[in-house]
C-alpha cells in the first residue's frame, strides 16, 4: 500500500499494489519517492515477487528478473538497490516455500528498522537545532519519503517533541514541487509552522538573517559527496557564504562509502517535467532542457551528517559505518 | 501597443491600449514587464493621459492623478517612475495644447533612447564575453523587457554580431517563468542556442564547469546593491563561489545612485503566483507563502556593470553617471 505522492496536496489516495511491474511504474512515476521509502518499496517489491510466483521451477529466475527491473527504475538513490539486495540475501539458499516467508519477514524488518532509524536519527539531530528558530529544507525528506517520522523532517519533529519552537521554510523544489506539495502538507498536518518559497528565494532569506540552519535528506552519500535533490548544492553554497550550518540527515543505508562522486550516475529525467505545467507549455518547443534530478554537494560544505548511529563531523570517515 | 507577455511562448498577441487605467492593469498583471520597458510604458502612459484629456480645465489634475496611478503599480523598478517623471517634466509650464504634443514627443524619445542605449550597452558588454562559451542568465532582460535589443540579452546579441559563439542557459525564473517563457522564446527566434533549466540547477552546472559567465539585467541599482528578479542574488553568490564573472547589464536610467539598499521597498507579490499553476493547487491552503518579486545583490558580488556609457568596475562610483 502506497500513498500516491503525485496527487498531494489536493488528494490523499492510497494505492494497493499487487504486481511488481506496477510497483516499478509507481517508482518511475514518483508515486513513491524518497530514498528510504524507495529502500522499503524495493524490499517489499522482492517480497511481492516471491509471494506472487507460485511456480517453484521458475522461482529463482522470476525473483532475479523482478529484482533487476526494480533496481533499474531509478539509478541515483542507493537505498532502492540496497533494499532489494537485502531481501534477496535473506532468501539465499532457501527453498521457495521458505524463501517466500523470509522475504516478507525481511521486508517488514526493513520498514520497521527504517522507522526506528528515523526516530534515533531525529533524536540525534534535534540537539543541533536552536531552541527557537527557522530551518530551511529542500524537497521532501519527511515521513512521506520514509516509512514514517522522516529524516530531515524527523529531526524537526524530534526537536518539537523536545519543546523547541522550530518554523520551517520549505523550498517548493522544482520541477516536481515535492517541497510545496509534500513537505508543506505533512508539516502543516503535524501543526509545525511552515512557509513555502520558490527555490531561488532561499539565498535572499539567508541574507536577511531569516534562516538559522539548513537541513536536507540524502539519496546517496559517497566518501566525498552528498547526492540529493537538484538544488541542494545551491543551498549548501549559499549557506556556507552566510555562515549558516548545513546539515544532512540520512540513515546509514544511504551511505555508499566505497564509492566516490565521479562513479555515480546522476539521473536525468524527461523534458516534460520542466517544459509544461498540467498541459500548459512554458518552454518553446524548439528549446532543449537539462533536467538533472539530483546534484552532488562536496562534503566540505556539510557542517554535520546526522545518522541513527550518531552525528558525524568533518573530517568525515564512513569506513566503519555500515 | 504591447506584446502580451503573459501568453508567450504559446501565443503572440499585441494589445492596443487606449486608457491609462488599462495600462496600469497591464503593468500590474505583467502583460508588460522588464525595467526599461516599464520606463517606456510609463512615459507613453503620461502621453496617453495628455492625449485623452480633452478638457483644458482638468488637464493638470488628470495628468497628475494618472501619473500617480502608473507609478503606484510597481514599486521596485526605478525606470517606471523615471519614465513617468521625465514626460511630466517635458510638459512643465506649457499650456495643454503644447503639453500634449511635447508629452508624446518625450515618450517617443525615451523609447528611441532606450533602443540606442541597449545597442551601445550591448556593444560595450560584448567584449567581456568569451569567443566561444556558455552564458547563464536569469529572468528576461531581453528585447521584451526593453524597446528592442535588450540589456543582458543585448550583450549576447552584440557578441553574436561580433562573431562570438555564445550559448545561453536560461533559468526558468520561478514563479512567473520569464526565463523559460520569454528569454528562451526570443533567443530561439534569433537562432541563438538556448537551453532551459530550473533555477536551482544553475549552481550545479557552475560546479560542472559548464558556465563561463553570468549576465543579468537590473530593476534598480543603488549605491550599494543591484535589485533584480528574485534568484539573482543566489546566482551571484554561486558565481563568486565558483570564480565565474557575474555581470549586470543596465542602462543609466536604472541607477538610483543617491539611494542605498535599505531605503528600497522590495515588492512582495501575491500568494497565487507560487501556490498554483493554471488552476492546480501546489501548496496546501493553510500554508503561507513568501513571494518577493526581487532581491538585492551587494555590489561586492558584481564583477562589472555594463551601461551604454561604458563598463563600470569596482570600486563602483555612480555619482557622475546620470
Amino acid at each position: 500500500m502506497l500513498i500516491d505522492q503525485t496527487l498531494l496536496p489536493t488528494e490523499y489516495k492510497v494505492i494497493e499494489i499487487t504486481e511488481v511491474s506496477r510497483l516499478a511504474d509507481a517508482i518511475r512515476r514518483l508515486e513513491v519517492r524518497g530514498a528510504p521509502a524507495l529502500g522499503v518499496a524495493g524490499a517489499f517489491g522482492v517480497a511481492l515477487s516471491a509471494t506472487r510466483c507460485v511456480s517453484d521451477v521458475e522461482f529463482d529466475e522470476t525473483i532475479a528478473s523482478d529484482a533487476a527491473l526494480l533496481k533499474s527504475t531509478r539509478p541515483t538513490a542507493v537505498n532502492l538497490a540496497w533494499g532489494v539486495d537485502k531481501v534477496l540475501r535473506s532468501m539465499e539458499n532457501l527453498p521457495p516455500e521458505m524463501a517466500r516467508i523470509m522475504a516478507l519477514f525481511a521486508a517488514k524488518n526493513i520498514a520497521e528498522n527504517d522507522t526506528k532509524a528515523c526516530m534515533f536519527l531525529g533524536h540525534n539531530g534535534a540537539s543541533l537545532l536552536p531552541q527557537i528558530g527557522t530551518v530551511l529544507t529542500h524537497c521532501n525528506a519527511g515521513a512521506l519519503a520514509c516509512s514514517s517520522w522522516g529524516t530531515a523532517l524527523g529531526v524537526i519533529r524530534s526537536a518539537k517533541k523536545m519543546g523547541k519552537k522550530i518554523s520551517v521554510i520549505s523550498c517548493e523544489t522544482r520541477p516536481l514541487l515535492q517541497g510545496s506539495r509534500l513537505t508543506a502538507w505533512e508539516l502543516a498536518r503535524d501543526e509545525i509552522p511552515v512557509t513555502t518559497i520558490v527555490d531561488s528565494e532561499a539565498a535572499f532569506l539567508m541574507r536577511q538573517g531569516k534562516i538559522d540552519a539548513v537541513i536536507v535528506g540524502a539519496d546517496r552519500i559517497t566518501k566525498d559527496a552528498v547526492f540529493n535533490k537538484i538544488g541542494t548544492y545551491m543551498h549548501a553554497v549559499c549557506a556556507k557564504h552566510h555562515g549558516i550550518p548545513f546539515y544532512v540527515a540520512a540513515p546509514t543505508p544511504t551511505f555508499d562509502a566505497g564509492a566516490s562522486e565521479v562513479e555515480i550516475t546522476i539521473e536525468q529525467r524527461g523534458r516534460d517535467e520542466v517544459s509544461g505545467f498540467f498541459g500548459r507549455t512554458t518552454v518553446p518547443e524548439n528549446v532543449p532542457v537539462i533536467n538533472y534530478a539530483f546534484d552532488a554537494t562536496p562534503l566540505d560544505l556539510v557542517t554535520a551528517i546526522i545518522t541513527e548511529k550518531g552525528v558525524l563531523y568533518p573530517p568525515y570517515d564512513f569506513t566503519d559505518l555500515r
